[in-house]
């Protein structure tokens, strides 16, 4: 257990019960138990406190906002970005396998490892220290996301929609790029199979130029 | 007040700040501010009341299995009906388009309102409160559901393993239908259009006939 301790210092959270630190640990490589339950009670855990933390820190934006915020700071990109903060591959259980195979620096295991020790937390000793934990854990991600530039993505927008309604995604293609190389302009076109429906959008970088396609195709799916 | 006090004690919560109450039974019809942002709140308590009061009952369901458990009990036509129990329509408090066409009626507005206020009674009392008080509304619910039942469902599990790498769902059609009228044998085809895979399944009824094609599909998919 000795070097463990760095983690559980990272942790902030001093299990009572080290079984379930350990089996929080344990892919599903090494059989049965693993940490698989785990994951799915943590990610529920880690979804709740997202929400009550942001709901309480922005007052003002409304409900699609803050789940866009939330979907952001539970993705697993950023779970990963924090499971390599805390070296959490150096801690996995693994099988042989996967142990040969690298996936120790796997971004899904490294991820769900990360749901699975806050799923730890939350049966070792409750709400508030799994709260308390994540705060932790999510401290600068939270400071550093700027709500107001995610709520205005068109593309994330478009693709819940579709999501929702259970559509493939679109797909994004460059038509045109023009002008000198510190001056383009980009043509994109928006391609939604399942209504045949094609949508263009300018900008003078490729991303601008997709959002505006989206935020066109997005209108128009809107339409009854 | 008073009319509303029937509802309360059903919740089994009386609320310390009477605002929130009130404010989770307003919908978005009657302008800002509504139970909107609540929603989004209580969503995600009652996820995870779910996730846990599961995860601690059915110590041996796989983590696929407690999804699916969860995504039905938390489902909207689940939460609609226990609204049809409280007899929520009877407390909403709707905008006049919303009040002339129904909207007391509508499943989805039912229940979205049953979440904001599980979410105002997490903000009201904290989440041991939100905790019982779903624990109580969902009783008959958790008790009727069989678990094992529910893992069995192929169709199930090959839309969730589809969704989840964002590709269109099945499409299932009829094939062949011989013998006499109490003794059908049925042919099915299974669908996915992104994998140009077709699947076929028999069986007695359309449902088992599309159970055994979703499940070769499944398999399929599944393969390296």
């Amino acid at each position: 257990m000795q070097i463990e301790e760095r983690l559980i210092r990272h942790l902030g959270h001093q299990f009572s019960d080290p079984v379930l630190f350990s089996l929080a640990l344990t892919h599903r490589s090494l059989g049965m138990p693993n940490n698989e339950r785990m994951e799915f009670l943590g990610d529920s855990v880690l979804n709740m406190v997202m929400a009550e933390h942001i709901y309480v820190r922005y007052p003002k934006l409304s409900e699609g906002d803050l789940s866009r915020l939330r979907a952001h700071l539970v993705c697993a990109e950023t779970l990963y970005s924090i499971a390599q903060d805390l070296d959490l591959g150096n801690y996995l259980k693994l099988g042989e396998g996967e142990l040969k195979s690298g996936g120790f620096r796997r971004q899904s295991i490294l991820s769900d490892t990360l749901e699975a020790l806050i799923g730890a937390i939350f049966l070792d000793a409750g709400f508030d220290a799994a709260r308390q934990a994540i705060l932790k854990l999510y401290a600068s991600r939270i400071d550093a996301v700027d709500p107001v530039s995610l709520s205005k993505d068109a593309k994330t927008t478009l693709q819940e929609y579709l999501q929702n309604k259970h559509i493939g995604l679109p797909v994004y293609s460059v038509i045109e790029v023009s002008g000198q190389a510190h001056d383009q302009h980009f043509e994109v076109e928006c391609y939604v199979a399942a209504f045949n429906l094609r949508t263009k959008g300018e900008g003078s970088s490729r991303r601008t130029a997709e959002q505006a396609a989206a935020q066109s195709a997005y209108d128009r799916v809107q339409q009854p």
